[in-house]
């Protein structure tokens, strides 16, 4: 009995098996393909485990030490290259502590001691978001950073602000991009809500009712750097919440992303010519030559469905399981890497299509999005988008809101069946209107009257603009 | 123009409109018939608008005054069912303007200075969802306590723990119920996360750029109590991230419900036998007279696709949404009730259900699930439960763990030929698979005997579990 | 025990139950007042139900007299509006059936005789079902119609053909609805294979094991006008591949919907002003008076989100049910309910909104989509959209394509650095990119040069557009 | 200008683009990695192209003869796997194409000639996904062939019918599994009913509006066996809805695959014992050396989630596009990659899972599911399961049937607290439950009576569900 019983995974389970698993359930079954990119939380969180073993006198030193050369050994071959790992051997926990055996034979044996694959999977699995969670919450940093950057060169720039695609009112450019930093700003607020929930011990869970070895859990907790303990065994191997969770997170991002693509595309149309992006985030036509398409923000709105489509899936692989762990939840961890892959990817991305990159040679950044002030103020003239601030003239001079709104529509309707602005009106059709309407109306119908009118907390006055801009400034640090 | 304009909307919005809605239209594009529940949200916000617009001169006094009292005027009317709403008002901003307005004159039109329907609706909506956030969390803790009361009472009662729905290992009843007090505490922690998130103030962003008049919305959110205020006036008015973060954490809530009902349905099931639920949770057949069926705990557990749905609606809804606010967004609020009645509903009923009620007569809680305990603790007979205690005891003898897995995959399969459990083979067969089992190894093999075993911090043994009760009655109150 | 059993239900469901439900219970899984608009189906099917079991001489022929006359009676208490539901009697099958023992005595009571609630409400929505596809199909018609006939009047309007929202080649707008005709008609090909699988009895399936009375089947099914008969009595009764299947096909038709208004509000947005849509279909805004939203399409891309989810709904109630009927299945309603409710509401709006109305005055059809001819052109006469008639050109000179490309890639950044057309450059700048260029090269690069030369299958040129509306006038009738 | 400028693609897109792609962006981009699996399609489509180009005199016939000759290498190479694929070229299309031209010069710089990668890339998707679709149908059929063979087996095996998984009526095991037959039927409907919609031609819509060179489209689509021609340009390029037709599809025969799973684990589990399925399905466990878990059956089950996900990505990814093509959709190959990938392999495993494999050797099916009838049969003797007979027989002596309902739960009532069966009752007990009881009374309180009364079409009774195994052979083939 002293040969490792792993080696013959392939033939049989144990011995209480009649014949092998077939090829294609070997494949449908084995996870080894997607989560050995789990190793190093793996043997991280095996060396936590020994080394508490160890010190609780439930292993020897001597078995610590050779789990310890061992490890060593195997993340040398892993970032080699050279570890071999076997579909046989189902997932990352069983090539790793097979290898293990393999180079120090009793040790490895012992090292599954108080453990099951149970709770091991879900603490490998912890562990690596938490870590994943964390470049997550720093790529949103350096994205919120590119959006007040082009702010802080944007903030008299006037935009048509929109409601229903219609324009509405004249806003700041910069104000624009930081409502995008306030959405981001939100997502890693909740990315740091999620991290502190996922950031647990379930090891010592075991298959799913503890162990009858006395381990201390706390001290394994403490060595990770997990801020507590899965309090009930049940729950440790079988709560997926965290990535749910997660997801649902990095949906509500995606989701952000997608609206400011969305305006990014409908930007970049020739029918706005608000932005251009550097090319490098655009393709070609291989039919029309003077295609220059937003491919970046067109895949990463279609990425959205992508990481939803995730979130969908891992509800619905939860509902209904009964305690404890069953195999469904083998099937959280493709949605799971796939969706950190797709945000990893697509952040880094936004952050340098909006900032641009370091030219190393002049230690400037250089290719962000370039801003076309003339088109934007060009079309915020469009759509009488001062129209509100006349009502509020209006007010003023002493009339309830609603009556002045009235009155304005009628003026509206006058200035479109003669095909100009508000502010091309001559003042007697104006005071045609209402007569408390004096000369010093047209400061109040211009674009940039109107803008720095709006000079509340939160507002798209230039003044607040620039407070919200160093307030973002100081907390991003 | 001293007539209320708002009277006319079923003619025209505006002088700008050539023609009425049509009543379908009115009808596809209204929300009053839904929306009208967030009349206490409406007025709450209202007033404390008026307040402020008062206190920074913006309206006089005697305005405020006027809507105050017409404000008044209008709790009693819906309060007494005697308010007229009406369809071509659209929603319950507009009933309830044009009511005060009736009322009270131009202070009510003067109401709608500085701020859009645009904020007005996030702000009602924040308002709404703050306050049944905390019944449900209040909800939670009523389940929780109901959980914490029932295993309080089976803390000895031994369970088949399963996994993959396999006898695994003896588990007390009460670590089991405590399981799910794990994921209910998780669910109150979100949302506790998610009402911090929820309870910022957008009124002030007016219809997307702020407003000209002097606002103070600091001081409009403390009135509300508001833990901060939407730094940027875009942002406040189209985020939607709150409805689909509730959501989103409703959702995880009725996975776990569902899981539960699950596991209710599988015990009330004549296979298993291993619980009642009390006849006002079942209901009979039409047809088979001899039937009980579980209805509210498989309702619940349908009741989950319902509440993903809305998820699943909202996160498509906002998907590719371009700034600021668009009428797509109306839609965010038919899921978000029926998200919130679904869950306060089920978590009631679910409170009841295991906890059973307060009978007035006695003072005593009647009517919880009742528990076989017989009909569990043979069902744990009769899988094997106690194997992994024999390979701990051989580890504990000397052998690997792997090696000790092996022998006692042995020992099962001779047990599973001979028909009998592990404990009913004699010590000389137990001691063929290997020399080092003495007489000891009853004590081990015993149910009792795996259950105290496993007595470290989360695991199953009477000890632990009680402990953790003594914890959650702490938490709890 | 001559009195009837059904109106005890609000004391306890039979002689099995020692309480009755509460309130909360009770109306937590009551389905009446949603499900009661299947009474004419559940009435329906009875009927045909008890026509089968008097022509089998099950029940007798004056039993089958009482039933259709308490039928009729009540039918008639229905359209008046006087019948009275009640929440203790659960959901629609109970309420009439109570009503009519009440009207008919014990004819009532053997009605149910070789059935269950499980196979009647089966085959109550299925029927209901049946006929809201066929309105539906009829709503599809009919807005393929509308898009058709205005297609009819804009053959040779010019607009931008997009692809990545960058202009790409002309197309005839026509040829642009077009498109979407075939998306609905796919819609409509997708409800009649729908409504094929749907038209199926379930009737006969009884609780789930079939039925001890020689029922004919067949006979009920041919009396309903069904397709076939379920061939087994488990799958029959908790088969809903139906709902979820329409559900589906109801969520791509929103999203062909929401294409759709994208568009249009895109259209209407002041950047382009290619279209306007009527009044009636607009709201104004509460505080910007110069506002006309586009509501309409922009709620029903919002609805899009609705149906959407009730498709994830009802996936999540199905997923791991166990056989036969499950309470879970109750949840299929609403979703459907309000899936159909939301499609046939969108679909005639939307027929109306783009084609108009009839002016009963007239006979004419009035306020449909109106068309700005010129915007569309001058548009198109943005982006190099002949860019690839150059290629093409040069093909036909005798340039692989590839070259032909990478040629004109040339001439468009020429044009773009002298800020004009390709028909702008002067034939010795165009010459210098291909000596092979000649004067016949403006031809080539007009807008409607290019419309015309897409003259194939399928393309764009006016006289295939005519084709197509042809083919869809004959093919609509 | 006679370089292949297709080499260039790593330099930047054509003359108008001022700089490559990042490598960051060129992964984002890029979909040769997933997108080589389409190139049979993509070879089969172009030759069909290129010889209708030929035909018409478009391109030479040594042109013709030339690209058949590249693509007879290219072929060669990549089966030989040969093949450079380079991210640089983007997608399996460029790849291709650079190869051709590679090979044999400006004859594959002509094949492009007509033709965009946008109605490409639909029609590689379109051809593959037919054939793929047709392998899932031939799959479908296997299954319920397995399902057939074992039902046949065991036509006279009673199993417990359940519903709300209580105890309903008895059924044949046979009829339980054809249950399953109905509903892999319907898949194979549905799948046979996307097939036709799928099975339609996009070439020859080329960017988006058509093309200029005189192309027979209808002859290319009769080349590749296709139904008909996509009848709208605009439409052909932007298309996806076979794609999301078909993942709903996937989708519910996932769902009917998480039934079956559910049940499966059910019965698998030592509280029931009904069925065991061969090791080669199962696993063991690394802690608890007594296990066997149905691995298969949970993972199909989680499985699920991971269809319905891709089915929620794709709709997402197409709500609110406007025309014509748009990047987002390269987003559509991943998730029907692996929809087509994840269901064949189920179908395939639960095949074998069912009905086992042909033993080479004998010639015989051998490792199927193992029936424990004995199992069956007394859980179905547990919970009243002939009591609706009791009900039946009851109004054959003349009782209305609710009437008998009553009479019957009155009886359930007494036998549960005797704690026996209906059957075990005196004739005296039940004659007092009602006079007409008579001996003949045992006869209808048998399971075997029960399941052979059952004798209408769809019905459980062994005569019934023979005839049916007749018709599925039949069908079957």
């Amino acid at each position: 009995m002293s040969s490792n019983q792993l080696d013959k995974k392939s033939e049989a389970w144990s011995a209480l098996f009649s014949e092998p698993m077939s090829e294609l359930v070997k494949r449908y079954t084995a996870s080894v393909f997607f989560d050995k990119r789990l190793w190093q939380a793996d043997i991280q969180g095996s060396l936590a485990h020994a080394e508490m073993l160890a010190a609780q006198g439930i292993i020897g030193a001597s078995d610590l030490a050779d789990i310890q050369r061992g490890m060593a050994q195997i993340t040398s071959e892993i970032e080699a290259g050279t570890f071999q790992w076997q579909l046989d051997l189902e997932d990352v926990h069983l090539n790793i502590e097979a290898r293990l055996t393999q180079l120090v034979g009793d040790a490895g044996k012992r090292l599954h001691t108080g453990r099951s694959r149970n709770d091991q999977v879900a603490t490998d699995v912890r562990l690596w978001l938490r870590g994943e969670t964390d470049l997550i919450i720093g790529l949103l940093t350096d994205l919120q950073r590119a959006l007040v950057e082009v702010a802080e060169r944007n903030v008299e720039v006037i935009l048509p602000g929109f409601t229903h695609l219609q324009v509405a009112q004249p806003v700041s450019f910069a104000h624009h991009l930081l409502a995008y930093v306030e959405m981001f700003s939100r997502d890693a607020e909740r990315f740091a809500d999620v991290r502190r929930r996922t950031n647990r011990l379930p090891l010592g869970s075991a298959a799913l009712a503890g162990t009858t070895y006395p381990l201390d859990r706390e001290r394994v907790a403490k060595t990770l750097g997990m801020e507590g303990v899965c309090q009930n065994s049940l729950d440790g191997v079988s709560d997926r919440d965290f990535a749910i969770e997660f997801t649902a997170a990095a949906s509500l991002c995606m989701v952000h992303i997608s609206r400011l693509s969305e305006e990014l595309i409908l930007w970049m149309s020739q029918n706005f010519g608000f932005v251009k992006i550097a090319d490098r985030f655009t393709t070609g036509s291989s039919i029309m030559p003077q295609k220059k398409n937003p491919d970046v923000p067109e895949l990463a709105r279609g990425k959205t469905g992508r990481v939803v489509g995730h979130l969908m899936g891992l509800i619905t692989l939860m509902k209904g399981q009964p305690l404890a762990y069953n195999k469904d939840n083998q099937e959280d961890k493709e949605p799971l890497f796939d969706t950190v892959d797709t945000l990893k990817d697509t952040l880094r991305i936004f952050a340098e299509m909006v900032g641009g990159q370091v030219n190393p040679a002049t230690g400037a950044k250089e290719g962000g999005i370039t801003v076309n002030a003339a088109a934007m103020e060009a079309a915020a003239n469009k759509g009488y988008a001062t129209a509100t601030d006349l009502a509020d003239y209006l007010v003023k001079k002493g009339l309830p809101f609603r009556d002045a709104h009235e009155t304005v529509a009628h003026a509206v309707k006058a200035a479109t069946s003669h095909n100009c602005d508000l502010s091309e009106l001559p003042l007697t059709v104006l005071q045609g209107f209402h007569p408390s309407i004096e000369k010093d109306v047209y400061g109040v119908l211009s674009l940039r009257g109107s803008l720095s009118a709006r000079n509340t907390l939160g507002g798209t006055a230039p003044a607040q603009v620039r407070e919200q801009i160093a307030r973002h400034r100081t907390r991003l640090g």
